[in-house]
């Protein structure tokens, strides 16, 4: 009965293997979700070779799941067996902390990881928190919901947290899974978007997700003539760039957004800052209540992530292609 | 008549010696003002010795002036001769570019320093646009108000710009010039404010300002302490002190908020930026309606500078005492 099939791997650089496990009974704030698609994250890759140095083994990936409530504990609110919801990076959170409480779920020191020392959306069955599991419109089709979950939110939550406005010119550096939903996103707020690519392959698909310009960022040229125009700038990707000429695209008080887990640390020089009242920051997920906005938009606005589809039995596949850095843009599993 | 009779160096590193130019017509929109007061600043000595490249020999510094209004152009509003007036970093801006237009004057892009390519407070008479001469309320000593036009504005506009809060628990590094303005600020907003000073000769003093809590930030241990408390830090410093034990110490949606002009880059680390939606700002001078809004506030909650006054005829002096780093808090000139 709490059997679950899933794929997981067994150590660092290992293949997914099949994998069954049973779940203890369930909480009565919990539920177990039937799933029908699992998205793949760069965070799953990290996990799956201990990046962070925060990997059990076997782990089973796969936290951008969409699927139907199978189960139901007795205090669950909110979701019903036969609901399709979505759950992302977490699925618990103590839920009494001033961060909970305040609805903030996402900054909950104890915060659960949905594949942090327990299993993921890689298999049959998923298990989360009532609170976690984020009931999705019916007008989005399920098949290409799941990157929403954890990609998606990512470069939402910033849009509400820091209050951009539809006159505001914004720019997103980095078209790819998280990129892409940001240009949807800032496009249907109202804003000038800019995209940062420096593939020019891309062009024609970035403009028809919205971007009005695309300024190749290895460019110096370009990006001086840039100074001063963003009030606000969301990268999201993982490697260094030449941040100064990002900070220096900056109009008055603009800010440089990270959501991409950069290893280096950021040089960042005083008077830049100083002289246009300029910021620096970062976020993590949003919060269940902001991850129900989003979707609310995305319904709005038809505003879906553009994926590739594998069956689960592929996920090994799925992974290798990710690895290469070649998907258009977000990969999603069939389970 | 057009005569000022004034102080200047002639060249970096000489000392100040009388000083005599003649100013030209007044025009339409400018103001002379018979100085009374004037501050000094750590960026007079900065421009005396011509550390950021800048400035023009002979030079009077002084931009912290405290005078009446002597002379009015022709166009000149708000203010009429005999008003008691203060004047700051900026005396003039173009009146006509989007910020101007949008009364973020600060932010013009030709705004005119008082003591750039012109001659300063360090006189019997200094020139000004209207707009940039702030009335001084009746209740504020004009003998101490002096440092507020530019210190004290450089401490109160983040306050405003970043929305701090009163139930906000802030922290201010470096209790000198503007921290101790800052101190006095935060407490009559309402917040609980954390000192960061590593003098403890200065404590009575610092909780007299209305702090309430001291903390040595060279104590590690004390740092640690700290994870998570604060909502807004505001560094007065221009040295390098561990910036990631700072940001380690603020709360979820925290800010890092620098007015000291640190010459070596911030190094900032992705992960703490991300983990807790964390920011790290800068800003310079304010414009001239939130300085007025500073002058309110320090006239409705007895705010003032703590001065050390010298003679205009002792400026070498008190340069002195000021490059030695020991005023407390900060050094008036008595024209």
């Amino acid at each position: 009965m709490n059997k679950v099939h899933a794929y997981a791997a067994k150590a660092p650089n290992s293949p997914l293997e099949p994998f069954e496990f049973t779940l203890p009974d369930l909480g009565p704030e919990q539920i177990d979700i039937r799933v029908e698609y699992c998205g793949i994250c760069h965070s799953d890759l990290s996990m799956l070779h201990n990046d962070w140095g925060m990997t059990t083994y076997p782990i089973v990936p796969g936290h951008e799941v969409v699927g139907r409530v199978e189960a139901v504990g007795s205090s669950v609110r909110r979701v019903k067996p036969g609901d399709r919801v979505g759950l992302g990076w977490f699925s618990g959170s103590c839920m009494s902390c001033p961060q909970c409480v305040g609805g903030d779920h996402n900054f909950c020191p104890t915060g659960e990881g949905t594949i942090v020392g327990r299993h993921g959306g890689f298999a049959d069955r998923v298990r989360s928190h009532w609170v976690w599991a984020t009931p999705i419109p019916e007008s989005i089709p399920a098949a290409s919901a799941g990157p929403l979950f954890c990609g998606g939110i990512t470069v939402f939550n910033p849009i509400l947290q820091f209050g951009v406005r539809p006159t505001d010119r914004v720019g997103v550096i980095g078209i790819g899974g998280l990129g892409h939903l940001a240009v949807q996103f800032l496009s249907k707020w109202g804003c000038e978007v800019t995209a940062f690519s420096s593939n020019p392959s891309k062009a024609a698909e970035i403009r028809g997700l919205g971007a009005h310009r695309i300024i190749d960022s290895r460019d110096p040229s370009a990006m001086q003539a840039e100074a001063g125009r963003f009030d606000f700038i969301l990268s999201t990707v993982n490697v260094t760039l030449d941040w100064a000429s990002f900070i220096a695209a900056l109009a008055p008080r603009g800010r440089l957004h990270h959501v991409g887990a950069v290893l280096e640390p950021f040089q960042i020089g005083a008077f830049p800052l100083i002289m246009g009242q300029r910021s620096v920051s970062g976020s993590p997920l949003g919060s269940p209540a902001n991850t129900a906005r989003m979707l609310d938009f995305c319904a709005r606005h038809q505003i879906a992530p553009i994926v590739e589809e594998f069956p689960l039995s592929e996920a090994n596949a799925a992974l290798e292609h990710l690895e290469k850095g070649s998907p258009r843009y977000r990969i999603v599993l069939k389970a």
